[in-house]
């Protein structure tokens, strides 16, 4: 029997969104669950991401006369509602029956950048098409075959995709339990696979490891100014970075962009939590280029914090797709809505008229 | 049908306040006990206001030749029996059917300060005239209508209030989880605004963010010597203070107290715990105003060492208003007799015969 | 109806101290085990001691030349059979029918130091005719009254008692919520107040807080020497020191010996573990006069742990009263000779001959 | 009834070594299962063994350039497959009904080294017989008579045996509960013990004290040229340091290599776990001679932990039996082999091209 994703499509009515993890369990069979919320190994960064942004504390600030805080911001020039953007993430199919060209048009609406992965469900242009008027990211799984990677970087700049992501953090899948356990193939084709190549090809009935078997492992930092010149001089975010030195190496090397992140804890395990990687490697960059900062981020507070800590923007990811699940494009909408709500009750109380005020909000970190 | 609060009146004999608790969950109905109990987001500040005093730790002294510890003291010259006065909370009237009223008796009999809200369910003169010997506090949650703010003050001047608490750090309310879920709204009328408005105006059946949507968000720095003007002179605290530089900002701006507090978790999430922000406020102020401290104060060892941090003297909050929801004005004063027969036992172990000197008493911090 | 204390008396087969605890639990009589069993207030302190042992780290030492480590040691010149001492504890009656008069045997026969409570069930003179051969000291709680204080320690002197504990740490009772809802009054006469006074002034059927309203509040530096001089010059150690400049204070007014306690987590809470206090204090007394430590012992480990961290010998407190319970003047006899064992081991892996090395085997406080 | 060990003999579809455990302990007596996985009075060290590797984080390191990591060493110029050897364990006729000489070929199969401990249930000629091409290691526990130490010593020199692993923690045995409420006695001869003695010497129904009470426990640094001189020049290894003085003076007293370990938590307790003394040990030894690191390994990113800290080599023990147990030879294998495919994950994703390059990866101990 086919796959079926989610059909449903409104507006959700949300307390929190971590909330909204459970009724997409309940929905969702196990195995793509399983997929989407999982981490690797004994998931022990997985729950770090989320866990270790406790230790971090904004210092509340008073009499700072402020009526309305500004959300809006900026990245590469982009207007931004928020500063907070979609991460990329594979197969939005198995959330909804359109997957992205569903959930481009929520984050669209919220007034901010979606990013489609080469890995996902729809193609480069039908997402285009279904969202014109957004502004999009395209994510490069670099593959061993370069006609494919010069295929999916011309569809890329032909749709008006505004930079590129370039993976680094995931020359490999990283030992995820749930999808051994779960015996996960992917039900459903990764449409920019079948359209460059055969059916066979499209990843449909695959598992993950064999998705990353055709992924460039052998990644170097030449790759990046290679990725721009074959996509026309597109911008190239570096994501995956958690070190100072490989940012300034990849900076070096040509990147316009750092993006840091442990992939949603799906790659190496017995590794930091995200955030506690963002502070040095923002110090490093120094603002030569912007800093984009995903995995972990479920409220309004997280999103501050990692602006506190030096990132430019955040990226949503999990969260997404369960707005996605729940209510289609306008539920992912809801999810932005929301902790653009909860943001600006702490720009409010932390003294921050705006975001540029926020990165230089007061942050302890209480561990040491 | 109507909101009906306690009416209980009687002496209550007490184990420990966090017993008491239980008893007002048991009584008091879901979203009028979540208004009073609930903080913001996840709850995070909520927690460790409790569980943050356990890192502080007191030093037993030996032989220092005491017989019985002296517990009482001043505030701005005004006589307490103990280093602990009653924080302004809104909506008594949640508890007991007689709201302030019965609160602002039992708090006398104890020998201590009052403090009413401009949201409290009885109106300034009648607290007044409840118990005309109580010290009493006025908290000004300050309006964008400077008609109604002087108002206010007008009648707290009038009816012997001895000062004025101005709220900074709730210019708009925190993310209120347990409102939400309630979906709860005021059952009952704010007298204040109800007297100085029509009965729409009243705050019945608003919830928290309506009400707060009428308070003046873009509090400054100029609004201390406002309001002191407004209040003809009165001695002016700001309340929500945690940070230095905001303590020496107010200070030269005409502040005649610090009350150091975090709206007892129920504001900014994401920060730290209400104590871990007094030492460093305490040190900044150096004795030119007094310092008062709240939110998260359960034991005797939680007054000493707020105390023995740097506070003058310590408000009570929620343990206030469980005493009144059980036993009415006695069942206050029991709550504050009961702390202060704990405070004595503290005192007298960590060689302390008086305030002043538990001020100096040894106090480590040992999460560091 | 009578209380009725065990009668047993049989050798223990110990697996280990902790796993005593719960068939005394079983066995007696829910006020008489929580006054044994309970600390004050929320009894953190109670929990921190036994627990805090953990952040200390005993390093294996390898190829040492060890062939059976030497436990015997001396405190004031009295040969122990192990570093290992009995803590004075009140009312031994509650756990076994004839209380200290067994407990003083099974402590003899384990070849070490009996100590006897002012509030003990059983006469000083009764104690020392029941185990003449038993070194013992007798702790005095001192008292408002002088002739009852000369009284005790007439006695003491006069039965071949070879030390005085003064009890410093608790001239009031700590909070103790055990004993207050179990409306706890002691169903025994102590022998000593009623081999004083009348009837009337033994002690049975009254609440600890009306036993300590007896006691010398106001004790002071002056008491060690007027202590020392009452009991013909009997040496004093000062019970219930944890910080250094009281240790200091102690030794410059005349004590013979510094007891590191806070009596077993039943006085001050939100105060440091006993083990935490410990270093500190024996650095200062700078081996001047012997150190003992109590709180928190309950396994080699711990005992090994204390020693390398300052204390010339430990003493059992609880433990002592759950063999004695189980198994009269034998299972106070196994609990002791259970620990030499687990010392045994203990001191052979960190390459201690004897109990001089063991005060200088490394360890290290994990926690910082 | 005799005891029946396991016949399986399969190779295994692991998903993580940690989930073998439960199906080891359905299968396995209580006793012969205590026995193998306790550790030493309230496990605190076991317990830590595990969890201290949390503390440590691998950092990700991006763009390297790696197609395929390189996990093939040496020890001792002898070539592995992987770094994970097999750490000495006694009793593998526990696990599987033909014990070492099964295992043995389990290791042989994935390309490492085999150690067989004094105490194993399979003869010296027996288990070199049953895999002459595997690499093995003797481990000796030194008794009081060198008559059997030379025997001992002689046959592993002529069976082929490369090195020599001195057992220096455990000069007796820690005091392992789980055996004593278990009651165990070994149910099988001890071949090594029975082909030099009589049955009566074999081991079998002796418990493990017994088995202890014929070690040399007066072990010095003495003995280290002593066995190499019996061993006939073979390299000795001193298996149990954990003390940079300890690994100093071994070495200066002709140590060829140095193996840090607690002996599984099967002896000191109350101390480090294994993987914290690992560091300060191998800075002290400083490439002199090889360090192998034994005690908690579970994980592919604990095995690049340790070495990243300073182990040359890792060995593995408990999860070795689980694999002979639930598969023979077989599944001995498909342990070896599921953790060297987590490692070679952690590899590619911190960058490390070869054990050399791990041993520089970044790491952060994130406990202060």
């Amino acid at each position: 029997m086919a796959y079926q994703g989610s059909t449903k499509e409104e507006a959700l009515n949300i307390i929190d969104l971590p909330r909204l993890r459970a009724a997409v369990q309940r929905d969702t069979e196990a195995g793509a669950f399983g997929y989407v919320d999982g981490g690797s190994s004994d998931e022990q960064v997985l729950h770090d991401n989320e866990t270790a942004f406790r230790h971090y504390q904004l210092i509340p600030r008073m009499l700072q006369n402020i009526s309305a805080p500004d959300l809006s911001t900026t990245l590469l020039d982009i207007p931004l509602s928020m500063p907070v953007i979609a991460a990329p993430i594979a197969a939005h199919g198995l959330m909804h029956e359109n997957g992205e060209r569903v959930t481009v048009r929520g984050v669209g609406a919220a007034g901010t950048i979606f990013s489609l992965s080469t890995y996902g469900n729809s193609r480069i242009a039908d997402v285009a098409a279904s969202s014109p008027d957004t502004s999009k990211f395209f994510q490069l799984y670099m593959s061993r075959d370069d006609e494919f990677n010069q295929y999916l970087l011309d569809e890329a700049v032909q749709n008006g995709y505004k930079a590129i992501i370039l993976t680094a953090d995931a020359t490999l899948g990283g030992y995820r339990e749930a999808d051994i356990i779960n015996n996960f193939a992917f039900p459903l084709p990764m449409e920019n696979l079948a359209a460059f190549s055969n059916a066979a090809g499209s990843g449909e009935g695959l598992g993950i490891s064999e998705i990353y078997a055709r992924a460039k492992q052998d990644l170097a930092l030449s790759d990046i100014t290679k990725v721009k010149q074959m996509a026309n001089g597109l911008p190239v975010f570096v994501k995956g970075i958690q070190d100072p030195d490989d940012a300034l190496a990849a900076i070096a090397a040509g990147a316009d962009g750092i993006w840091v992140s442990n992939h949603g804890g799906r790659e190496l395990n017995g590794a930091p939590a995200s955030i506690d990687t963002l502070a040095a490697v923002a110090k490093a960059v120094n603002h030569r280029v912007p800093v984009v900062f995903d995995s972990g981020i479920r409220r309004g507070e997280d999103v501050a914090k990692a602006i506190a800590l030096g990132a430019d923007v955040v990226a949503l990811g999990r969260p997404m797709l369960w707005g996605l699940n729940q209510g289609g494009a306008a539920g992912v909408q809801s999810v932005y809505e929301h902790l653009a709500e909860e943001l600006k009750i702490v720009m409010q109380l932390t003294g921050s008229h705006t975001v540029a005020e926020l990165q230089h909000a007061k942050i302890i970190d209480a561990k040491f």
